[in-house]
């Protein structure tokens, strides 16, 4: 989980209203002989769209510091004056995600190295080595430069570090940087070898220096290497991310300090970095044809990292993206809904990769509120302004309220990274959307969910589900253990508890420090090929529990060791056996899934849960229509209709539509891809 | 389009006949004990086949320099003296397309390094690096030697200059000549850099140095880098070319100079090199499920690369090659099927690779005139046997002819690499494809097409269609509103006038310096996922306009500015915006195709377009059957039946068939897969 | 194929029992607290499951040379000692598979370098260059210790050299290697030009420095060099093996010597190992979707390997692998039904990889005998168990009989080489595949077959088949016709008889050296496209040959001189031409198949062939049931139920189950997945 501690906090953002702009780039123009007008255009555009925050300087480095020893912030300081007198806030760039020129060419091993050896050549961006020294002392000297000139300026609210980290290097620095990583982590080299399992296949370190990073044309076939090189990287990057942070820190502590979010990196461990964000922040960038539950499951992961408290929509698109496979446009209405999405799951702001799209470069055909065209009259800005004047109408204590979830997901970073090593017995595994397949249930019965690591605190839900949890320390198990003892109810599935920390196999039957809490063994397991199925047959049939449903992928071979089998397989050699348990133990329960049922089987599952735990719905909503509630000193329910029908929603009681300040007495409307934001009328 | 001009030209090719005959390589038997016989025997068998001028040299380095200082000219001299004495002429090639293994040993440089820096291990062919100065040096003084010893051989008719260009480097001094080259096009570095926007993403350059060659591991960002060095690529081999060129132009001013494109090579701008070709020539080798339109298509290409003037068949398979994906047989017929089709657009040869197949590698399986079997009695060689004598009865009159094409399609390198660059908002654009799509149409109607670029004069035609041209220059956007002005018909689709000459989006509306020719402005554009259609619904119907067809990949959002709906689309939240607009500007007219329709879609347009332009094919064939005229001092009809099935075609006045001799008064049969070619009897 | 003579040989193997066991590596629990308790409680379980062999050490050099100056043999010493105890005998690795990270650090040119002259970094197991001679002064320095340390041990049974061998290396080592090796070959450069064919493309070598090996980036283009590029490959790994090789029958000259064979490793030519084996073995992991067929053909080739003499199964999984595409239990009865197969085949062992697993390490989800839970109560355990006990019951006379093949299946590593060199006509040749469609016909008759060399006396057999043999030598062309004139029957395909072992074509008409045996000429091929078919009609149809099949892949244009057809293509411009022909020649006949016909057509082939030679299986049983016969002092018939349901076969005489000790008079009942071990009662 990485080495650092979370620092001091930045004082927190305290919210008027919520945020609205995005991110802003006037540099890009500085090249166009009229570019005083574009940038005099660009504010007064900026005030009709209702924007109250843009995200400053993120590549600016080469126009900042033209050379080593040369520097330019004139430009930037008159359009901080530009924006804070139309009363626009800053959300401002350490500027530090893409070295000029002039830096690559000086200190070439700032260059990155991939894993066969190869060294990068200059050019695009997170182009650097995140262990280099000399790209660490030039940011930082930035970063100061930037801090001192901008720390007190009135438009400043928020810094921005570099942006959507995740450089990997496999250079001999970062080999150099991976043994003392090891060395703190491992004390000796003899326990390396030990937790490694080095003794295969003649592995055995017998110096330091025989250690090095993980590589395709090397060392690929150690597990835990991997595990532990990914680790590393995203503690390298943690590392060069709080290089900066210190500074702001020293020199500006009175204002918070972020890097955004994005993708799901695979090498960032969002868990390990949320302690040294003072807000959460998020790229949301969903395929055309992603379900709005995928959208969902990033914005619950967002809230929940930092146990409920508002974060930032820090990027959208306006209109469409140039990088996916498939770039068609978002259609009217739709990023209206996915903007309100947001706010709906936690979000205080709604910003836009870009204010003016770019004239060159990769993203030259990505979407932005003021397209190549240049003016305001286009759908687009339309869309965008419209929002915008309705942003205005939140009530700031609106913005205070949180969410309350009674259901966790348990989600680790490098338990998918030993879920999806090439080496376990199936090619097919997804984590990611192994996860999405339980939170999906979850979300169209509307019941609120955070998502969570396996190292945080479990005693305040009802009910954890944590799938694929292949990679289980002593500790961990123990905790479970704990909160199941306690009264609290979990839930996991095949493939689970496979391994200890340093994916070393449990010994004694598998699911390892699980297998108490369970109360079964899992004497072996069934990889089937895409396309077999198998069948789950439901026993002691209830109301809430019934029916015959499809499972594919994986079936466990278990035994009884105090379950009970709520369902058993119905074909194959081991038809009959349990497919899914249960079992009491001390005040609570637990449930073990030995297969992947069909979304059917899983609804009818999720269908039993709420039932015996009384898990209920913010509202009750046809299908389609996302419901969430925030609370705090009042109380909204987000309504949002997903479909391309009117729905018809009944009310308890009176509540008044925030966006509309109409009063509904017993029903609401909602038109297609219809927003309303309700809060109790009396 | 490069910054050569076109030098002096060798004299002028006449053809007293069509040149027939191929590639030979006889050094490849010089290890055989019984080589001498072999060279008999060929001559003997080409006398046999009709065979006039064979490809001697392309890859004879090695044979004719096999070491630095020492030249073996003798075995060349024996060969032209043997084809001499039968009268078969000589395209000398000058043997730069291979260099030997000493060459590669001695200057290692020489070997190409890929875009990630690993330089080439000698082997195979073309593998040098373009801007190499010993290659240079060394392939010139083999040049002028064959120059001196063969300028004036009474069997020399040709230079072939290398073979096929297409090598591609990215070393260090292709990165100093880069550097130069774009001193050349830009002047001062900061023009670079506002041109190039290389702000985004702090990509400035601040010294000449720091600008490198595009690299999958480097700089990937820019869309104008990229497409400055594929141009710059074309432009080093063009020099590379023309250093050969100069010399042979020195020492055998009287003999014609060319080289041989082939396979619609990506880094080789035919329309920059054609100026420095005395006559044109193309391989060809068509897919065997490739439609005939498609090799007609290239050999309009080659026509129109020296406005009309007569063009050589270098090569084509007699049977198979052994490298396509799939290698089926030409069935009987379709060789000569196919060399008539050369013929009908506007060649005056019918060559092969190549005379006797190879023994040995990498085309040891290529189809060959005479087979591992080796003698003449064979399927294969009988029917090239055939069709040598039935070319003789071509008339010289016939082979001054020249084609006249009222429509051109228009086609450009620098767009192509704009269109298929990665950063597009769609990964499914096919620029070749797409110009293909509109080309059947017109082919399918027997209307000649000239392939022209947009840097050509327009005035000669009646209709001039440019699908896809999304780069436009400000002097190419005049032309063409000058040419719509004064009386022309353009057509234009969907992704046009987006981007200038360095890439950088055309700013105040797309498409840019087209808008006013074609009366409107695309707001928004939506790039359909593979599968995904809308429809096209025709507005304003008569006889030659009407009917719905269904259009996928891409749907522009259309303003009118002048122009008028024609068809508008049919489905999503832009139903009834327009889809086909025409504009009438000046004296002419230009209309807009907002989407790819389907091929019945594209068919109805070419039929407005004929029935308002009075276009006319040759004369009226059945489906299946192409026709083109060469008109000169006769006129020839050239009739191809590309179906198994006989076709009867009525005439409208006697003709006689070149080939049988026949006169037909009131119609003509054509058998399955056959030809006639038909002068007016009277 | 390679120029080592077979050495001296150890003694042969005496087998008073079949060996049982599988690979045990103790060392992967040293570093375990209890790891003494496990070494005990492994000893106990082996001796429950009837374990009587392991292969120890087979990647244990770093525990037995953990640095270069230091040996640890004493916990080897203390395993021997404790298996001795128990009578388990010791199969012993010379763990020089897997060189310690040591000793990559300390002789960094050991690393193989790839063909774009990329050096791999340490790590893995088979990752050195097979040239290299420190790897091999280092690994015979061990292999001597380890055979003066235990080669009198009363538990050493065997040694095991190495495992699995394949590396593959291009670096400067290797290339100055391969250039003595073509130097050995050709003697000077003129004949490996003359050979190669270089002049084609000015390949022509003019000093040996410029031979390198062959390169993607680098020379590609030269079939011969590919081919005799992996021969060379296969020779330096032979050479290798061959050092470790002459310390063991120096030492220990009365302890047979062995690789384990696995994989049909394509850089591995078996054919050229054999002779060096004291006995064959097989490293046995069909993927769980393979055809009973599959197992079967490479059993037959490890049987054929030595002529019939016994071979081990040295490797099977009890389980489940991890390493392929898909995973999934072998299900209850099919690991004893695979073992007993490889028993029916001629081996006298059923070994698995491995006893227990691992707990780190790529292969810790690899299925083992103990699994991670670590007792005996599981599945697997008690089915290795049972079979353990049932292995007693084989009496030794048994496993000193052979097995009788009549039928010739013709294999050869170049060429499979050639075959499937990337410069043919087609890219869908897949050698194995297609031997496998006609051993597949033979199988499913229960007819024996032997798989042999070109280079192997044919004259044992009543009928060779000889699918693909596209590298004919003239010594192997005449040789076959020798055979056939004799009074064999003789059996080739399309694309055969094409190259000499240089991969030059042969001239004068295919198929080459066989045309005179086959009485055809083959003068054109017709490479069809996947999916497209043609038809196969019988001429002169008789009860055993008669019908119409459908043929795909290719088709040839067959010139009858002398035979004649037996059956015609029925679609294309050759309907009507040959499609198989026969042909008598001397006493003997031939059969050539132009195409690749169908399943139903490869099995009416096989059938009138079985019919003309009187072709017979051992006993008579119904379809999916396979029948074998081993005969020695004693007739054994191994009859294997492949099939889920009971079936019934009658006897002709009344038989004797070794594995029942009961008698069956007329007919016996075989459970699903049932295995009989039958000799005749009286």
């Amino acid at each position: 989980m990485g080495y650092y501690q979370a620092g001091q906090r930045g004082g927190g953002l305290r919210f008027s209203a919520a945020f609205y702009g995005g991110d802003y780039n006037p540099e890009q123009w500085m090249g166009d002989k009229n570019w005083r007008e574009i940038w005099q255009e660009d504010v007064r555009l900026m005030s009709k769209a209702g924007v109250n925050l843009v995200s400053l300087g993120i590549f600016s480095w080469a126009a900042l510091q033209p050379a080593e020893d040369r520097f330019t912030f004139e430009w930037l300081d008159d359009i901080f004056e530009m924006l804070a007198e139309q009363q626009i806030g800053v959300c401002l760039g350490t500027a530090t995600a893409a070295q000029p020129s002039w830096l690559s060419a000086a200190y070439p091993e700032v260059l990155p190295m991939d894993e066969k050896g190869m060294r990068h050549k200059p050019g695009v961006r997170l182009n650097y080595c995140p262990t280099n020294e000399d790209f660490r002392r030039l940011s930082q000297e930035l970063v100061r430069r930037l801090a001192e000139r901008y720390g007190d300026h009135r438009a400043l609210r928020l810094w921005h570090v570099s942006n959507e980290y995740g450089p990997t290097c496999y250079c001999e620095n970062c080999a150099m940087r991976f043994r003392d990583w090891l060395k703190l982590r491992y004390g000796r080299l003899e326990e390396l070898n030990r937790r490694w399992i080095t003794s295969i296949w003649s592995r055995t370190y017998t110096d330091w220096e025989q250690v090095r990073p993980p590589s395709s044309i090397g060392e690929h076939s150690l597990p835990a290497l991997q595990i532990d090189y990914q680790r590393f990287l995203s503690d390298m990057n943690l590392e060069g991310y709080l290089g900066e942070v210190a500074i702001l820190r020293e020199v500006t502590p009175h204002v918070p300090v972020m890097t955004n979010f994005h993708g799901l990196t695979r090498y960032i461990d969002y868990f390990a970095w949320a302690p040294h964000q003072d807000i959460i922040s998020w790229d949301s960038y969903p395929r055309h044809n992603a379900t709005p539950d995928m959208a969902a499951f990033h914005f619950d992961l967002m809230r929940s990292l930092k146990s409920g408290q508002p974060w930032l929509l820090l990027e959208q698109t306006s209109s469409q993206v140039q990088w996916h496979q498939e770039n068609p446009l978002k259609r009217p209405g739709v990023m209206r809904l996915q903007s309100y999405q947001a706010l709906a799951h936690g979000s205080n702001s709604v910003m836009f990769f870009q204010w003016r799209q770019a004239r060159g470069g990769r993203e030259m055909y990505h979407g932005a509120i003021v397209s190549h065209t240049g003016h305001e009259h286009t759908r687009v800005f339309q869309e965008v302004a419209q929002l915008g004047a309705e942003l205005k109408l939140l009530e700031p204590a609106l913005l205070e309220t949180h969410m309350q979830a009674r259901v966790a997901l348990m989600m680790s970073w490098p338990n998918w990274w030993a879920v999806e090593n090439r080496h376990t017995p199936s090619r097919y595994f997804n984590y990611i959307a192994e996860l999405q397949h339980y939170y999906r249930a979850l979300w169209q019965r509307n019941i609120a969910v955070d998502i969570i690591s396996p190292d945080q605190p479990l005693d305040s839900y009802q009910l954890v589900i944590a799938p694929l949890l292949t990679m289980v320390s002593e500790e961990q198990g123990a905790a479970i253990e704990q909160y199941v003892k306690e009264g609290g109810t979990f839930l996991t599935t095949y493939f689970s508890g496979m391994v200890d920390e340093s994916h070393r196999a449990w010994l004694g039957g598998y699911p390892g420090p699980l297998r108490r809490t369970l109360g079964i063994w899992v004497e072996e397991f069934d990889p089937l090929p895409p396309g077999k199925m198998n069948t789950l047959f439901c026993l002691r049939e209830t109301d809430d529990w019934n029916g015959t449903y499809s499972c594919e992928h994986w079936c466990d071979i278990v035994h009884l060791e105090g379950a009970q089998a709520l369902a058993v397989f119905g074909q194959d050699f081991y038809a009959g056996w349990p497919a899914i348990t249960e079992y009491h133990h001390g005040l609570g329960q637990s449930f073990y899934v030995a297969t992947r049922p069909d979304a059917a089987g899983v609804d009818m599952l999720i269908n039993m849960l709420q039932s015996r735990l009384g898990l209920r719905a913010p509202l009750l909503v046809p299908p389609g229509v996302e419901v969430t509630c925030r609370e705090g000193k009042l109380t909204a329910y987000f309504l949002l209709n997903h479909l391309p029908e009117t729905q018809m929603i009944m009310l308890p009681e009176p509540m008044r539509d925030v966006l509309t300040r109409r009063v509904y007495e017993q029903d609401i409307q909602l038109s297609p891809l219809g927003v309303a934001i309700l809060i109790p009328a009396y």
